[in-house]
């Protein structure tokens, strides 16, 4: 317990408060030095600073100078000797130390010694420290670095950092389309703003090198991202060399209106270029919707059910309570189903397989363009070894958080595979278990709806009678979606918590197992109902006279007569809206503002004081009431769960990708608003890509086809119809459909106590009545069995699923092959960019021969028995001349 | 047609006489500088041979000086004052000029003062040259490159050439396994020879850090491989940059027993790790197939079948000349029809979808082995640049093949859409033509199968009638074989024409271009009867009564009652047998000698002068009459149709790895020798994938998946057995299947003229016969309709495909995901040896600033008045200190 208190929590500042116009704006540093990014004598930069928290609020004005001991300045004296470097800490609070340091119980003690040898560490390594102890937040002290000139070109170096060199490159062909000019505000401006088509030769920096790079003005060639990111590595390193210092310090980002790095930079392009791709998705999805309205009166199977003179009689949707009932009264569901059962649906979902291809094609495309203008290009191969070196460092991180603290120190070094085991396991069973769970959970709605259906038809209260499946569906829409977010956020944490037992080996090992688990998990939440409609429900509900039952009596739910398509695409769009509605609003927006108000709070402040505060804290104490930066993982989780809801049932709700839409419009807005002003600036990733989410998007684009192959062919009644008008149709059109899909049942067959309580209630008497299904009649042979047609058709839904499923992946696949994935432009300029290169260095080449020629001919001049006129003689005669 | 008789082959030579087993081994440089890898001098080294043809070879004498002429020596003698080189060429003979230049016409002079302006442009790069007209073969001219240390270092330095540095690896942990040792014999020693355990760590070379490279032999430093890449790498880019003098020279490596490159190597290692993964597959399809017939007796449809109790009286086979037959007499292609359609094979057609995934995995996976220990990782993007800087290059060799000549020179400069337009279209039109052909070709096949089957039946010789189905197999098996043989090599060639037409932009896309051409038009060769044999035979002939007509009155073919998996069986066993015993020792190796003895032939020499020769030959000159290296594509396209066979129909014949596995264990032992010995080295080309062969291998796999569960589904009896058991067995066994697949026929329904000629053929009257189909009998009401079994058996084999399809898929991405790409020793090392770079430059750094330090002292030692022992002031007080 007095362990906790005492440690330091890990915090990562970031001070941004631009507007999200200029989110990326590299605008220089105008500010003046008391807002925080200057060492106080105003001279250097901020490029760091790390936070810790100190125990005793009395003592504020004492702790200023206990940071430095007798030991440390022996050993900072040494280290100013070795770098001599300019000193930012002055050691000259000696006399103090002695009484403060009996205060200080051991573990305080044992905190600042590590935190001191690894301050001394950072000045061994170069950098620059300056301290703020007397910061206006009780508790906390800061500690500012700055990386000075040398140090950044010898990380630099060391990183391969691309540079701009000196050589501009020639305007690039770039075209603005329209189309691009119309979905710019989509995009928002993550390229630096820099004069227009004008790009420098970029180069991995190298000192050496130093005369091909632009060092008039050494303050802004290295941007404070840049900065950042060093002091950064330097830190990572410094942590992982001596790993027993490592827990001793948090640190922060300060920097000033300066860029946030190249990996959430990705989050927004990829957020731009799919809100981009929906548009022409949504444009199409209306139109398919459109064409439903306007063929619906031309819909032959629908007239035929509204048709009074066709006077089917069909048989109880339950038993006992229920009684027969007419098809007419169904005439308006199958007009309604019609919407989103016709034709265009098929195309439609053939479209939509093909635009996720697309999409993902265009990412590719516009990710190669990022990186090409970042300067990212064969970047790949340090990402991953910067990784690999944070090994260590993350395991230490999560000492924070575990008990096991000395333990996992040793787990750091190795860990093999049967000490894995039991981690590996534990995630097996939970995982296997919150699925199941989360089936339990549908079923137990699925119960609730049928249980509650039966109780109200059982009720004398007409009034209830007459509402009743208003009544269920709406709660059972409205406990399906709250159970669906309350999982969520459970699911979220239990992902995490996992991940945390597997102890992965590098930071990026760690994201993406949390992310799999937390997707899977998620995913399963959010479409097992949507599942259930689409496959399941009014499937298993038997056939008259021998229904299937669940739970003792209850007969399963069935659809409505013109198929569950309907109803799946009502659960979705109540899912698809009220979850990005309340996830949005609520979830994004709402916590992290009440988060920050309590923060706040709890630094004991009334609102005066404050008020005073806010005027004179530095930037970076102001940052320390932000909330922390939790990474992109929650916003990139929505934007995939909506993606699986846009392309995998797409084919029974064409409407989703406007829905989809509209919400990323304000999504895009929200997240840039949030990042800038609710959270700290986290440091700046570099990335190349997106990483596992893009294969999440492969693979939910693969399963997209799949299951619109079997939402077509089975859900709705396409195949059905195709059948009819081509093997049983005289006259090859739809009419006598509804009549060929519909079996007959002879009453005398209900098993006793099944048939209606009140058989008279259409007002006759029902001999025979009707249902939707392919099977044998009562007269036939073999009574109730499945008939020849059902078979037919269920050969021809199949056949339907492989060929759909196989020509749409051999169609994306053309796709993806058609499209290369390196824009020509962009591969155009980067040929050119080498060829520059090539010829620069061969120019540095002759320069470097003529200059050595001069000093040559100017020593012959001075021996004037040379002859440089005449070729030198070849050492060998070539045997040709031999002979 | 005089330029194409002065025009200069472009021809790569390359010296290797090695046996096999040191195929890659680099034992340096122990050979008389006679056999020619060294300058006359006898110092430098030969990295590159060029050779170009001379037109008069009775001036052989004479011709020795005529490349010098007066400007020549001019700007040779500049080009020595520049470079200040070592110059190897001795411009002597300048008085026969005159004489010699009045007898040469003008193309000649053109040639030559072309190449004179290239040999220039080459020396002015640094490169040393040598000329050997003197040489021993009529019309050759021969110009020995070497290029000196600096100019290496330099290029080097411009390639980013990875080089050891001094620091030593530690022992890599890579464990040999049982499993290695036995399958080594498989695995060429692609890996040079170097001591066990011991790697050097590698660094992209850098003049300025030479310090770290371990440059004490700087012969050896570069080894063979290296050097003539880079010299083709100078050459290239000469050519490139001034294009019009690019035509003007062919060239040639000449090296020393030295390595072939990695492109090569590739493809060795390659088929090394295909071959070692077809030994599982081989030992599982010989299990399986022994499960066949270890299960034959036991088989209940085959036993009944064979039972003459059961009296099955069949319906005829042919129109007319056929009668009943007793279906007893079927017993035997039952029989062996159980050999590959048992429940055995659905599994190992699983398991070979997986094994094709794994194949991919363990390939991917041994790649980056092999990469790593090539020192390759991060080479990437410069490949990308280098067939960029091709683009001329490319362009100007086509032109060796070309009329068009300077046309051609225009259009390198720039090509739009518009103008490949035609080009794209005269492909597509050919490459659709050739497939038709191909299926015409096979249509062809088959109705010459039909018409000598009907043929023979109607024949009166009891002779030819009794061996009807023997002769017509045979005959038309080897008419299939023969065809395919022929059609694959003018396919080859017709692709290269079509790519040619394309006029791609760079080498490697050609070389793309080409494959995928070469690839689908060989495929469809190979497969198209294969496919045929699968789906189509025996499934349109119609019912009895009804058969379907062809050409007129030909009935389509039938399989024999068993199905036609047994047929299909024989042809892929003829087709993988005869393709790989025809093209592997007639065209691989037979052809290559048969060109080289008449490339000797036409050099006019008789055995006596040859043999004379054969001693005093230089290396070179010898190697000039070996084939030119045409590329990897014929060897990789072999083996991936290999590949195709052994995946694609691996249901249908489980003996095909077996198969395969034989061949390839010949072949690797082929190849090597074929390149040792019969070819001339080719340019050692650095490769960091296998390119477009892996995305067909991986288009393959994944075709592999559906034609499996097609043929399991619909060409084996699996899906009806299943049904049968299921559905329709009264004791849950297969007893009764063979009655109940067939249908009922009376025979009055037969249309006139159909009828058999002998009826009482079987000795009774035949009233019903019976025919294998699922359709109504004649008593029912819609006689000879397709009956309900029928739709549901059909309907089963559809949803087996689509199971199967999924699961296959599915389990293919699971393996695919679970293997990591990068082998864990390697990432392990990799990430070794980037600690230790930084650890080594860190070093450095201290190393820079304790003599920085030094000199710091003594200077100060120098001035009494700084004090060198207490810390330097810093220039702020930190805040915390103020207050």
């Amino acid at each position: 317990q007095h362990i906790f208190k005492h440690m330091i929590h890990m915090i990562l500042l970031f001070v941004f408060l631009q507007p999200m116009k200029k989110l990326y704006l590299d605008d220089g540093s105008s500010l003046h030095p008391h807002l925080g990014p200057y060492f106080s004598d105003g001279q250097r930069r901020v490029d760091y600073v790390l936070a810790y928290e100190i125990e005793k609020p009395s003592s504020i004005r004492h702790r200023s100078s206990r940071f430095s001991g007798n030991k440390f300045i022996q050993r900072l004296r040494r280290s100013f000797n070795r770098s001599s470097s300019r000193a930012a800490l002055h050691p000259k609070a000696d006399p103090e130390i002695a009484a403060q340091e009996q205060r200080t119980d051991y573990h305080e003690d044992d905190k600042r010694f590590r935190r001191e040898e690894f301050e001394e560490n950072l000045l061994e390594m170069g950098l620059e420290l300056e301290k703020d102890e007397r910061s206006k937040i009780p508790e906390m002290g800061f500690v500012k670095i700055h990386a000075p000139w040398n140090v950044l070109c010898r990380e630099a170096e060391f990183m391969k950092l691309k540079m701009p060199t000196k050589k501009v490159l020639n305007p690039s062909t770039h075209h603005q389309f329209f189309i691009h000019k119309v979905t710019a505000p989509l995009h928002p401006k993550i390229e630096p703003s820099r004069p227009q088509n004008v790009k420098s030769l970029c180069h991995p920096f190298s000192r050496e090198k130093q005369h091909l790079f632009d060092l008039s003005d050494r303050d802004r060639f290295f941007d404070s991202k840049t900065r950042s990111s060093i002091v950064y590595q330097i830190l990572k390193r410094t942590r992982c060399t001596k790993a027993k210092y490592s827990m001793a310090l948090t640190f922060a980002v300060s920097s000033n209106r300066k860029y946030f790095g190249e990996k959430i930079g990705l989050y927004f392009a990829w957020l731009g270029v799919y809100t981009q791709m929906l548009i022409p998705a949504a444009i199409i999805g209306v139109i398919v919707f459109l064409y439903g309205c306007a063929t619906v009166d031309d819909n032959i199977p629908s007239m035929e059910i509204c048709d009074p003179r066709n006077n089917i009689t069909m048989c109880p949707l339950c038993d006992h309570a229920c009684s027969y009932w007419e098809l007419v009264t169904a005439c308006g569901t199958a007009r309604a189903s019609h919407l989103f059962d016709n034709a265009a649906t098929v195309i439609f979902s053939i479209f939509m397989a093909l635009w996720a291809v697309l999409f993902m094609e265009h990412w590719k495309r516009r990710q190669m363009r990022l990186n090409y203008t970042w300067d990212l290009t064969g970047f790949g191969e340090e990402e991953q070894v910067r990784h690999h070196n944070q090994r260590c460092c993350y395991i230490s991180d999560l000492l924070f958080i575990s008990f096991f603290h000395f333990h996992f120190m040793c787990l750091c070094v190795k860990l093999t595979c049967t000490d894995r085991m039991p981690a590996y396991l534990t995630t097996m069973v939970t995982m296997c278990f919150l699925i199941v769970l989360t089936f339990a959970i549908v079923f137990g709605v699925i119960l609730y709806r049928i249980s509650i259906k039966a109780a109200l038809h059982m009720s004398n209260y007409p009034a209830a009678r007459s509402n009743i499946r208003a009544t269920v569906k709406t709660t059972a829409a409205i406990i399906n979606l709250i159970i669906i977010i309350i999982l969520d956020e459970i699911y979220g944490s239990i992902a995490r918590w996992l991940t945390t037992l597997e102890v992965p080996k590098t930071d990026k090992s760690f994201e993406e197992r949390l992310i799999f688990k937390a997707f899977i998990l998620k995913f399963a939440n959010a479409f097992t109902p949507i599942v259930y409609l689409a496959f399941f429900r009014g499937r298993l509900v038997g056939r008259p006279g021998k229904y299937l039952y669940v739970v003792g009596s209850y007969r399963m739910e069935e659809c409505a007569h013109a198929g569950c398509l309907m109803e799946l695409c009502i659960q979705l769009c109540i899912t698809m809206l009220g979850k990005q509605l309340i996830q949005n609003n609520l979830f994004e927006i709402g916590i992290p503002k009440l988060k920050k108000l309590l923060r706040r709070r709890k630094s004991d402040l009334d609102s005066k004081q404050e008020e005073e505060l806010n005027r004179t804290m530095q930037r970076y104490e102001k940052d320390h009431f932000l909330g922390p930066f939790v990474g992109l993982s929650p916003e990139y989780m929505e934007m995939i769960i909506q993606f699986g809801m846009v392309t995998l049932f797409v084919a029974s709700f064409p409407l989703a990708p406007l829905f989809a839409l509209l919400n990323n419009i304000i999504e895009i807005r929200l997240d840039a608003k949030k990042f800038v002003t609710e959270l700290r600036r986290p440091i700046a990733v570099k990335a190349k890509d997106i990483g596992i989410w893009y294969n999440i998007l492969r693979g939910l684009s693969k399963v997209a086809v799949i299951v619109n192959a079997f939402v077509i062919s089975f859900t709705s009644d396409f195949i059905p119809r195709l059948v009819y008008q081509h093997m049983f149709s005289p006259d090859g059109t739809l009419h006598g459909f509804v009549n060929h899909s519909l079996s007959y049942f002879n009453v005398t067959d209900f098993q006793p106590g099944t048939e209606p309580v009140e058989p008279m209630h259409l007002g006759y008497k029902v001999e025979i009545c009707r249902y939707k299904d392919y099977r044998e009649p009562p007269w036939s042979s073999t009574p109730y069995q499945l008939s020849k047609d059902f078979w037919a058709i269920l050969a021809a839904r199949l056949a339907f699923v492989i060929v759909f499923q196989n020509v749409v992946m051999l169609m994306s696949d053309f796709v993806d092959w058609l499209i290369p994935d390196i824009p020509k432009d962009i591969s155009v300029q980067m040929h050119k960019e080498k060829i520059l290169m090539v010829e620069v260095f061969m120019k540095e080449e002759q320069g470097k021969r003529l200059a050595a020629q001069d000093n040559q001919n100017q020593d012959k001049c001075a021996s004037p028995s040379s002859d440089n006129q005449s070729p030198p003689q070849p050492r060998s005669r070539p045997i040709s001349h031999a002979n």
